[in-house]
């Protein structure tokens, strides 16, 4: 006797449950019958050299990363960095020279150097006294007369084209847990300055202003009333509308009243009322601010080794560069346009400089693009609803390790704001870090065009990658 | 041959629509049937002569009503108040005499304050100068030697348990298209302060501080600023998270911002160290002149003939009174507890004084509860989340006439708060004004205990309801 199976009993009618491309989902659905889209894409695109290195990162040495990386997440949540001076940037920034010029982002000889940084570094060769006017600091610049260099490579950052020269005042920021000790310019505000890549009478007025009398006001004031906590500022600033970005008007505000019974003190100093028009006018006077507190940040969680964690994300006007972990090298690419923008009355697109300034480092944080959602302001470069703010923190989510503790969303139930870009995650999802900045003129000098969001390049995070995971 | 109708055809199977009681509908669904619950109230609560008013308020007088609201709510938008100058009270405010003390809320007799009020007003009659301690300031009052007003019936209005004396310095605040004109004090500030019920020699001392420093250099400051346009910082706070009532952090820091260049150019003064100490420990700085601004609006908007929108809600822990249009009475009832409070630590409900305050002219000008769902700091009076806040927004949407076009919402898509209490839809609903508050000690004059929300009595808009549409 042969035995047989039973007969196949075929389903009388099949459901249809697709993956991945819609257009699958769509051509069963236009036959009337039944289907669900799960939304799934392949890993870093299908990307098979960058899949090869997730599967390492993700794989076998996950233990050792997450590890590292848990490490790195508690020194960017948890340090806290303390305002504690003002100084000349030749007395405290490690390895300034006395023709020293910091630019933001990775390092850029002259020749490469996009135009508004050019008049922004010919503005501060002036003010530095190195040249009489700025046809003699462009020969300067030319003939290699001036060094350029990195500020990030020297526990320093500086926003969007600020070139920032020995003799200028920079906040002196500790993150004593961390050990670490960062420095930012004091902002130049807005207006026709050097830092929006202006070079005229009036922006090396405002230099020579902030080394004569902004720095040593400040240097007094900041003494007076010891260290300050600067996040917790920021803190405030999240819970008030700012993103601590593009928007700094409530951190400022706080700042600056926390400073009003010093400023008070110093009343018979002439010179104040000049300090106290440029800080009523001057809504972004916490952002350097900020900017140090992160840069002290990262520079501890660069500290730790082998982590996924960016920890440096800074552009030019020519190139991008991030740097991930404890790796000591730069992975570059093309600095990218501001994609959404809004511009001024009469500019657009075609007169935008590409994305510039190390201000990126907030984004690293937890501030700025990371806090977009509870930002008013900003979401009017999003969109203009408050979704479409919550949609670029949502994005930053996707990407982030954890969650900050200390900078809270309101309209997200008091959520954190995404913290600690995991380059991993980056590669894996496609989604890149948006940066909230502003626009500068590409090549006529006129300074702040528009504000808006940037999107980083994929290419120098999928170098990073095969870096690190690389066979 | 006769016609029969056709037999009636039964339906197989019944649903249930239920209007209004729940109790019904829970009762067919304890059955297994399904039923539909409308939400649906009697309006008036049932009230039989107030239902009547209001069909005559609603129905043939309508039109007059609805054309005196437009205009009242027109001035309560577009009235511009402009701070613009600060002098003693008896120099500027009318009918304020030189034993006058004014005090919040409906006219009071020393016999009826609260505790907390009669702390506050001897300290005021000793730092007027007027007893030479606490115990001859109670006997002086006690005999009738010094006349309370309502500070309301004086274009003033006054915070908490502020007892204005004659000489304290008032901000002055012009409506200038309105024609008004309207005052409150310079804030007192937190702490162990006479408008909180205290009346120790630090509450006595910061009144002297007031008229004698605080109140000159401020006047010299807006003297220096020219006019300053009130309502263009609220908006601004409303959109940094003030309700600008309980929170006005965002507002006053930028007013204190504004001030900050001629703070600077008085700086040769010593008392400006005082002056500034206090200006950086205030968060409440901008309450008063926000009320004086809310005031000089009211004041315009109770000129209009026949309106049934609120313009006066005010308390003095006695009793709360309101009035309506340009009716020249109040309707006053018990004043009630702070019911949603959140007490310092050792402190609870047993403890509390009732609602106290001028303040809740702001819930009459799309400030304070109004504006509620954009204030994270706010919502922890609510239940904690935005959702909650946004609760109490919407409850007010339900009583208002209007939306503000200057107070924007970021988290409820930027729609205007709601503006312009009508005195029909309170009754008609049911539903009272809330007004963000702080609470005082009840007897022991131990000053704030808490912060919460006082939702009115519906009795006294019951009164002025049958008042205007009676018989």
């Amino acid at each position: 006797m042969v035995m047989t199976s039973p007969p196949v009993e075929l389903p009388t009618e099949a459901r249809v449950v697709n993956v991945g491309l819609a257009a699958f989902a769509d051509a069963v659905a236009a036959q009337g019958a039944e289907v669900v889209q799960v939304d799934w894409r392949p890993p870093a695109g299908g990307d098979p050299v960058a899949v090869l290195a997730l599967t390492r990162l993700y794989g076998p040495r996950s233990l050792d990363i997450d590890a590292a990386n848990a490490e790195v997440l508690r020194r960017l949540d948890h340090g806290v960095p303390f305002l504690v001076d003002v100084r000349r940037a030749i007395d405290v920034v490690p390895g300034m020279g006395e023709r020293t010029l910091l630019h933001p982002g990775p390092r850029c000889a002259w020749a490469e150097v996009c135009d508004p940084l050019r008049r922004s570094m010919r503005a501060a060769v002036v003010a530095e006294g190195w040249a009489a006017d700025i046809a003699a600091a462009d020969a300067l610049l030319d003939s290699a007369g001036v060094d350029l260099a990195a500020a990030n490579e020297h526990a320093s950052v500086v926003p969007m084209a600020t070139a920032l020269g020995p003799s200028m005042p920079v906040w002196v920021v500790d993150n004593r847990d961390g050990g670490t000790r960062a420095f930012a310019p004091i902002g130049q505000g807005p207006g026709d300055v050097a830092w929006y890549g202006r070079e005229s009478p009036a922006a090396i007025d405002r230099l020579v202003f902030l080394r004569e009398v902004a720095g040593p006001l400040l240097a007094q004031i900041v003494a007076q009333l010891g260290p300050i906590d600067v996040f917790a500022i920021a803190a405030q600033g999240v819970q008030m509308g700012d993103d601590v970005h593009l928007r700094t008007q409530a951190s400022s505000n706080q700042l600056i009243r926390t400073m009003l019974p010093a400023i008070a003190r110093l009343g018979a100093d002439p010179r104040m009322v000049a300090l106290a028009e440029y800080l009523a006018g001057n809504h972004l006077f916490f952002l350097t601010v900020a900017m140090a507190g992160a840069k002290s940040l990262t520079m501890s969680a660069a500290q730790v080794p082998g982590s996924t964690i960016v920890t440096t994300m800074a552009r030019n006007g020519t190139t991008y560069g991030i740097r991930v972990g404890d790796l000591d090298r730069w992975f570059v690419t093309e600095a990218p346009p501001v994609a959404e923008a809004l511009y001024y009355a009469g500019y657009g697109p075609q007169d935008a400089a590409p994305d510039i300034g190390d201000s990126a480092v907030l984004e690293l944080v937890g501030l700025g693009g990371p806090a977009a959602a509870g930002s008013p302001a900003v979401a009017a470069f999003f969109g203009g609803s408050m979704t479409d703010a919550a949609r670029a923190t949502e994005d930053m989510a996707q990407i982030c390790a954890a969650e900050s503790s200390r900078f809270k969303l309101p309209v997200m139930g008091f959520r954190g704001t995404p913290l600690g870009v995991d380059l991993r995650r980056v590669v894996e999802t496609g989604i890149t870090p948006k940066v909230n900045t502003g626009v500068l003129h590409a090549s006529a000098g006129l300074g702040q065009v528009g504000a808006g969001v940037a999107t980083a390049p994929l290419a120098g995070f999928r170098a990073a990658l095969l870096a690190l995971g690389g066979g």
